[in-house]
Parts: C-alpha cells; structure tokens; sequence
C-alpha cells in the first residue's frame, strides 16, 4: 500500500460523501489539520448510525457504552479545497475483543488522497474511569461486513 | 521509550501551560479527541512565536511561508479532564532540510501523559500549490536548541 | 412574533437539515452554543450554493467578494439533543444594497424551536481593509425568491 | 453607548487577554465570527475561575449547577487580524434573580472595538431538562463586585 494515494478498499467499505466547508479551512484556504479529525469523527459516527443501525445517541444514552480514540494516525498528501465534495471510505482493519482498528480515507474531486487515517477505538463502559468491555455481539455481526479481508484483519484482542 | 508514559524531555525542550477548557470536552466529560489536535496546534503556534521568536503573523505575513502537517500520529493514555491545567512539552526529534518532525506531549496534573504527539510539518512557499523550501538559516539556528540529543535528530532530507 | 416559537416562514423560506452530531454537544450532552454559530454559518454557505447557486468558492475565488457578518443574536429556547436532525429555515428579512438581514431558525424533532437567529452580513470586496460592495445584480435577484413578504424587508440601505 | 467603539467599562470589570491563534481564522485571514462565541465562553469560563473562584469543574461536579446561555448578541465592528492580543473586559450589566446578563468586549492592538456581546446566561440544576435556580449566595456577592452601576443593573427576576 503506498500511504498516499488513494486504497483499492475492500468492497464492503462504507462510503459517504462530506463537503469542505468554510469552517473546516485556515488562513491559507485550505483544511486546517485538526478539522480532519472532527471530520473523522462525523464519518466514524455516521457510520455508526447507518452502517451498524447504532447511533452514538442510543450507544451512549440506552446501552451505556463510550468508544474513546486511544491512537490516531493521518497524513495529509494533498491539499482540500474550500467547497469540494470528498468521498470517504472506511472499513475496519482489525477488529479485536474490545477494540477496532479503522482505516478511513477521503478522495478529492482530482480522485488524489486528502487525508488517510488509521484510526483505534474501544468499547467502554462510561466512567468514570471507562472500562474496556467486549465488542456487544450484534455490533460485532454486523462490523463483519466492513471488515478488510486480510489475514491480521481478525485477532482475538 | 513507553509510548504510553510521559517521556523524560531533552533539556531544551519548550514548556508551556493550557488549561482544557470547557469547549475541549464531549458529552463524557472529557477531552473530545480532536480538540488535542487543535491544542497541539496552539503549543506549535507558541513555540514558534515564544520559542522561535517567528510568530506566525511574520511567518505568513512578512516572510511568505506557511508550515503545513504532513503527518501526524497521536496517543491518548488518559483521558483529559475539565479545569485541569496540563504542562505541554515540544523538542525537535528529526530536523530535516525543509521538514521537521516534532514531539508534542501533555502531562495531566496527575503526573500521567494525556496525548502524546509525533508531528511533522514541512516549511512551503504559500501556493496554489504550495512548494517545500529550505527551513530559514535564522530559524535553523534558533531551532538547534530545541534538538533532542539523539543520533537521528539531524539529517539531510 | 414570538421569539421563542418556530415562525411561520414565508413561503419561500429555505429548508434543509443537520444532525446534531457529537462534535457539537458539550459536557452536558446537549449543543455547545457557539457550535450553533458554526451551523448558522453553514446553513448560510449551503444556501449560496443551493438557494442562490453561488458556493462559497465561487463567490470568494472568482468574484472576489466576502461576506463578513456585521452583527448576529441568537436564542436558545430549548436544548439541542445529540443525534437529532433539525429542520433549519432561512429567509431573508431585509434586504439593503449591500447588506442583507438574515432569520434562520432550527425546529427540534419535537417541534419546538432549538435556536432562532437574526444574522446581517455585507458584501465586501476582500481586503484588507474589506470594503463594502453592492449586492451583485444576479444574485440580489435570486435573493428576491427568499424575501419575507413585509413592509420592512426591502430598503435602500 | 456606541455600539460599535469600546466602552468606558464599570471599575470593576474583569480584564483579561487572549490572543488570536490560527485555529480562530478563516480563509480571508480574519477571525471567523463563530469563534468569537468560543473565545467569549473561554473568557466567561475564566472569569467565574478566577473572578468568581467557582471554576466550571467545581460548579458543574461538585455544586451541580449548569450556567446554559438563553441570548446572546454580537457585533463585529472591525475584524480579529491573526497573532494580536486582545484586551477582554466583562462585566455584568443586569444581575437577575437566576439570570445574569453579562457585557463582553474584546479591543484590538489598535484600540478598536473587535467584538461587542451582550450574553445572558441562566443558573440551572443539571438536567434532563435543566430546571431555573437561584444564584447561589456566594456567588451572588461575588458577582457584586463586577456588577455595573446602573439604575438598571440588579433587579428581581
């Protein structure tokens, strides 16, 4: 995989279309990094709503669990524009007891990488402090079909 | 180094204090992840005016450059906390030609490490498109003390 | 006009619709209110690309012109809830030669008014210093398709 | 009172500085308006940590109380320029039985009004749904010190 350009992703990735918007651009008119990652978070928990049937609303308020970050990697190969309409993909790499390893990545208008992210979460119960808890099983059935098929793509952590 | 523990600093390493504000937490109460990228921003931004003595009105402003991120990774250990007053540290671990890859973390008044960052940045001439340059030889200077003592810190690229 | 009930908008009121997303609610789980100013600004930016089809990008990169805001009040009438979608309604309420008077409002899953704003912005030339501008002739005429029918609304200022 | 030049502030307002980082500007190169509201609820924060000695930390989990906004009104007279300190004052210009309605202003590097609000907030038991309290006694004679002398300034409600 060449990390700056754009994966061939597995064909079950989720995909959806975000727009760069003023708000997301500095001084120089293009994206501010940490915008990138507020933007990760809205495709990870629109994800969660349609890909999975799991809106944060119900994970949070009815089953009680939270899914902090604890690592994050993004480069940024090319630049994003004021206005243009990015596709995102995002499928998960490993998928572990209580953790995911996501890969997400965002396609500008030029079909050129803006933004590739490798990006961990974990299922925990709300703290404080937040414990681990194993992936609920209906969740983790339906992850399986966003899931890279790869050979480290499955392990038991 | 344990990725997850704050790391004994070079001496020259810049410090500096942010409180986490209300605006920097989620509905659990505690730093929403990427506002740790829009703080590490603001420690970059200090360091160059305080550290570099180069803020980045002059930097933008005067001399026609701007700093965009290449690459940055981050880990969160333990999770930030409403009011508390984190003591962030910046040194320089790779200073390449036009590039630099910082280290960035922030220590909780719990002694643990909140977020540690690897950032790389890369000096451009402000574009369409922007275009790598040598990093200023004043700069340079200046950013000697701010070196991690390491055998990798200083190379050609 | 009560202010703390959704309006009857004119007929010709733009319509569309934004989720509250995580990014957007504070430690008391419900919207942090300057995230509500970044969505009025965003109901704005998409009305130029879809009511007056003139994006942002547009606007700024070929014509010029910014549209900096002069003066905004907003009320908050009832909490913004996590992963509700708000109906957002914009009209114009005065239009002046290089001004124009803004009414957005966000009706709640419930019906009952989130947040209702009056928001003036002027047409500049960009800067600096900005310098304000008439209203481009094309899009004060698409503009008319937005006004609320009342004594008040068109002037000459 | 002008509304759009700074004003003679009571004795005793609070004052503080903030300078405008890059995370605060937009495309144009100007702060963009919406982070005006998040610098006034950073000052807002910091005056009840340090004028009222009630950090948000201890009001909201030790005392229980939330402080929502109910209306808040900004203009812009002149724009934020990257990199500038800003001088903020706050004061209080109605002290309500449950309410406050505070005045807040930020002056540039050239002694021009940046941005003037008027910002009312409410006392409220943490909810669902917030329910209206009494400012705390303490508070409230704290609060005094910071109060406006005007005919107007301390009523019932």
């Amino acid at each position: 995989m060449n990390a700056h350009s754009v994966s061939a992703p597995p064909s079950g990735a989720f995909e959806m279309r975000l727009t760069v918007l003023f708000q997301h651009c500095d001084p120089a008119g293009i994206v501010f990094f940490p915008r990138w990652f507020e933007m990760l978070n809205q495709v990870v928990e629109i994800w969660f709503a349609e890909g999975l049937d799991c809106p944060f609303r119900d994970l949070v308020g009815e089953r009680g669990y939270g899914v902090p970050a604890i690592r994050t990697e993004g480069v940024y190969p090319s630049p994003g524009v004021l206005g243009e309409t990015l596709v995102w993909r995002l499928w998960i790499a490993k998928l572990g007891g209580s953790s995911i390893g996501l890969r997400v990545e965002a396609e500008g208008e030029d079909g050129r990488l803006r933004v590739g992210f490798d990006h961990s979460l974990v299922f925990a119960a709300v703290g404080p402090p937040p414990k681990a808890m194993r992936i609920p099983d209906d969740l983790r059935a339906r992850m399986a079909g966003f899931l890279a098929p790869t050979p480290e793509a499955e392990e038991g952590a």
